[in-house]
C-alpha cells in the first residue's frame, strides 16, 4: 500500500480512483443502454456515456496539472456498483421493471460520483489548486443534472412498471 | 438469478440489498470510529453506528410488511465501499491527512445509501405502501444528515491535513 503523506498525495490518489471509475463506466454504459427499454433512457445512458468520456479526459488533464498519471488505482466501489447494474441487464425481468432497475443502479453510480468528486474539489480548494477545483466542479455538476433527469423519469418509468405488474403488490389500490 | 416479475419484487430485492449493505456498514464503523483522529469525527462514527442499527431493524420491520426475509442477498456496491474504507484506514498517512481520506470513504457510503433509500422509497410510493414509504424515508432524512455533518467537519479536517502536509502541494501559497 502506498503511502500518502500529504493532502496533494490524497487528491492524487482521488483523481486515480476517479479516473478508474470512470474508465470502468465507460465499459458499462453501452450494455445499459442496450438493455434499456424505454428510448429516453436509451438515449440517457448514450449520452451520459459522450459525457463520462469527457469526465475522463478532465481527470487526465487534472493528473497532468498535478504532474502524474491518472492511472494506477481500482476503484472497488465502481466494480461492485457495475456489478450491480449487472445483475439489473441480466435478471429476467418485463421490460418497463428492468428499466426502473436500471435506473436504481444509474442513481447509484452517479450518487457515488458526486460524493468522490465533491471530496476531490474541496480537496483542490483546500489546496489552492483554483484550476483543478473548476475541472472537478464542471464534472460534479454534470453528475447532478444526470441524476435530477433520472429522477424525473423514473416517475413515468416506475408507473410503468407498476401497471407492467398488473398493478400486483399495490396493497392499497387492490383492495 | 431470481426472476423479479413485478415492482413489489423490486422493493423487496432493493430492501434485501439495503439490509445487507448496513449490515456489512455495522461492521465497518467500528473501524473507521478506532482509526479516526480528530475527535468529533470519532465520536460522529460512533453515533452512526447506533443509527445503522436502527435502520437496519427499520429493514426488518419492511420486510415484514412485505412478508419476505430481510436476509438474502450481497451488496456487492458496499462491499467495494467498505474495501475502500479499509484502504483509507491501513495507508500510512499523517492522522488529518487519514481523517480526510476516511470521511471520503464515509460520504460515498452515505450517497450510495440516499440513493438506494431514495429508489425503494419511490417505488413504495408507486405501490401505494405509505408506512413503508415512511419508514424509508425517515433513514433516508437521518444519511442525509450524517452527509452535511460530514462535510461540515471535513472543512476543519481539510485545513488540518493541509497544515498536517507543510502546507506542501499549495501552488498558489507555496510561490
Amino acid at each position: 500500500m502506498t503511502a500518502i503523506n500529504s493532502l496533494k498525495d490524497l487528491l492524487v490518489d482521488e483523481i486515480k480512483d476517479l479516473y478508474d471509475a470512470e474508465n470502468q463506466l465507460i465499459k458499462a454504459l453501452p450494455k445499459m443502454a442496450k438493455a434499456a427499454a424505454n428510448p429516453i433512457l436509451k438515449d440517457g445512458f448514450t449520452t451520459h456515456l459522450a459525457q463520462t468520456k469527457q469526465h475522463a479526459a478532465r481527470l487526465e488533464r487534472v493528473a497532468e496539472i498535478l504532474g502524474t498519471p491518472a492511472t494506477g488505482k481500482t476503484c472497488h466501489a465502481m466494480k461492485g456498483l457495475v456489478k450491480e447494474g449487472a445483475e439489473a441487464i441480466d435478471t429476467d425481468a418485463p421490460p418497463a421493471v428492468r428499466d426502473a432497475n436500471l435506473i436504481g443502479a444509474a442513481q447509484r453510480v452517479e450518487h457515488y460520483e458526486m460524493a468522490a468528486y465533491g471530496t476531490a474539489r474541496a480537496f483542490a480548494e483546500e489546496l489552492g489548486e483554483d484550476v483543478i477545483a473548476e475541472l472537478l466542479q464542471e464534472t460534479l455538476d454534470e453528475e447532478g443534472d444526470t441524476d435530477k433527469r433520472l429522477t424525473a423519469l423514473s416517475a413515468t418509468i416506475n408507473e410503468e412498471a407498476f401497471v407492467a405488474s398488473g398493478g400486483s403488490g399495490n396493497s392499497v389500490l387492490s383492495l
